[in-house]
């Protein structure tokens, strides 16, 4: 049978998503307490992930998948997985799907989140789970030139020179910039991605609010397709994957945000 | 001259506020940074701040008070120190301050907060930051419970063994229980407290939360005056030094919280 888990991380201590040889991957972690769980340690339990995301980069809830013959509740999957993981994943839910779901194929949607503390003293009880910039920003501004980016466009200007996505155009969905006290939060989801799109944009965007760009220069910037022309890409450290969506027949767990500052 | 110091820092790497040989604590790290700062790096500038916090516990804003016959501007106290300091420790503010001030014996009034992740799973992005009780907790009966210790009372039923005050008689000002999304948030605000009074308050509340004690148990045990009576310790990683009164008029910058989870 395949078993779907929702999964919260912290990904400071890990070199992102994907399974690496060295076993310092997100994934390695899970795929290891899950075969621990199952009675099989030395069996690798391999799992599909919906977004695989970079070194340092967080989940509030990623989507997974594997295949099993264990007969377990949904909730001893939960508890059983967690008991041993490290403290900074948590498995947040599992449930039965059938054989035609796939968490990364299935996938209708992906939700992005970054956040930034615009504030003269950089942030010390959240180091590592928040961004810095110090110098005012105007966020009237990125949240116009953000309103620019919605709809189908061809996203070149903001592709990693590494991208092996097939083509350069993808649909936003949703592009805000909001503050929140002192920090700035930049919301995307889009059906998919393009490699470092989502720090490439919010690069783009504390330019607009620094008054280094306007927000007719980075419409020209979108419009010319060419990354050389944008600014800088910024640290992967305080991007969140955010939320998944799936078509409702799979009646996923909908879980609220469990934190204020997440929800 | 007196400079008094706003500083935010998360405690999971130290061994509390107060100085100590190996030089694990905060105060030594705000002390050879500020050393540093004033290029005498082997002389000791001596700070006193208003709570000393213990092991684990968190700063969302500590005042201290050094003196100094450097001449500085206010804002070059702020950015020289956190030039020298880790990252997760941050001088949010200096100001000079008359020398009738003292970071400790001028304090009239300490506030501390407590967060608490009240839901099936433990948190992971914030893994040491809140604390964490699984089973649903009854977080009106908490708040009544938390409203009993409002005003003067012997709190010894929630006093620490080592505890030096010369009384066990304090004033609580504010004691309430609230929820935000998954995490309750105990505030507390007292000119002083007694030593391990917060967490021990709070894992009493959280008792009469799981329905282990009454509110009218709650209510004999405060009465009782009897440590060995209620309910144990609760840890201290999440506890938060949230804010430090003093008279208006040492016009002390006051700092919205920077942070939406910490407003």
């Amino acid at each position: 049978m395949r078993i779907a888990l929702g999964i919260e991380y912290n990904g400071r201590a890990y070199c992102g998503w994907q399974s690496q040889p060295s076993g310092c991957a997100v994934q390695d972690q899970v795929e290891s307490a899950l075969a621990k769980f199952a009675g099989a340690p030395d069996t690798r339990i391999g799992i599909n992930c919906a977004g695989r995301t970079d070194t340092g980069v967080h989940a509030r809830e990623q989507v997974a998948h594997f295949d099993t013959d264990l007969i377990r509740d949904d909730a001893a999957w939960v508890r059983g997985t967690n008991a041993y993981l490290p403290a900074d994943i948590r498995v947040l839910w599992a449930c039965e799907v059938p054989d035609s779901f796939h968490a990364r194929f299935a996938a209708q949607g992906r939700a992005y989140r970054y956040l930034l503390l615009n504030d003269p003293v950089a942030p010390a009880l959240l180091a590592g789970m928040v961004g810095w910039f110090h110098a005012p920003l105007d966020v009237a501004k990125m949240a116009e030139a953000a309103g620019l980016l919605l709809g189908e466009h061809d996203f070149s200007a903001f592709r990693a020179a590494e991208c092996q996505a097939k083509s350069p155009v993808k649909t936003l969905r949703e592009a805000a910039v909001l503050r929140r006290s002192g920090v700035i939060e930049f919301a995307f989801s889009a059906d998919a991605f393009l490699h470092h799109m989502v720090r490439n944009i919010v690069g783009g965007l504390v330019y607009v609010g620094a008054g280094r760009h306007s927000v007719d220069e980075f419409a020209a910037i979108l419009a010319g397709r060419d990354r050389s022309r944008a600014a800088p890409t910024f640290a992967p450290d305080w991007l969140y994957l955010w939320q998944i969506e799936y078509d409702a027949r799979y009646t996923l767990p909908s879980r609220p945000g469990r934190h204020p500052f997440f929800a």
